[in-house]
């Protein structure tokens, strides 16, 4: 598959940023709740280093991830799928090629 | 001052060593309630990594700053006097002298 040669019409970029959106939203809404929980049970010093290593590891990870270009754009969205962050009726309004493969390649990983 | 110079008796030893902890202890669960409560606040990706900012300048700060050699005591305990985590009291048992130098480099940071 060559994703760089793909072509995206105007609804299926709006389609594939909302979705994006919506993903990051979510991942960001549970990473949240993880901390907000962790920091409950805190009460050491090791506790603060394990929230801190955690914490790194995570920015590092959806720093690297949430890269909304158009070329790889089929990988990252993949990926999403894989990890729970994105549903495939979130892409509805994208060519079925499209999704078939996002699906494919989910399962793959 | 040269601190390199100075003699330790195993008293003060145990002094010393018992008020590194007692600082470091506080500090650290001024640390722990302070995290707690800026997690209760966490509602945005922002603010996660505001958190993990916070985290990893107090992780350098501590790490460096807490570091239990005789040559060079007397400054770390200065600084920790000065920050307000070590009080003069918990240094009795040390020689007159050091405690005045510990008091004197905390006043003049």
């Amino acid at each position: 598959m060559q994703a760089t040669e793909l072509e995206w019409s105007q609804t299926e970029k709006d389609v594939a940023r909302h979705a994006f959106d919506q993903a990051y939203d979510r991942e960001i809404d549970d990473l949240v709740t993880i901390v907000r929980t962790q920091a409950t049970k805190i009460s050491a010093l090791t506790d603060l280093w394990s929230l801190h290593d955690f914490l790194s590891a995570r920015r590092h990870e959806i720093d690297g991830k949430y890269d909304f270009k158009y070329p790889g754009l089929l990988f990252v969205f993949a990926r999403l799928v894989h990890d729970g962050w994105m549903k495939t009726e979130d892409l509805v309004g994208l060519e079925k090629d499209k999704i078939a493969k996002i699906s494919a390649l989910a399962r793959m990983q």
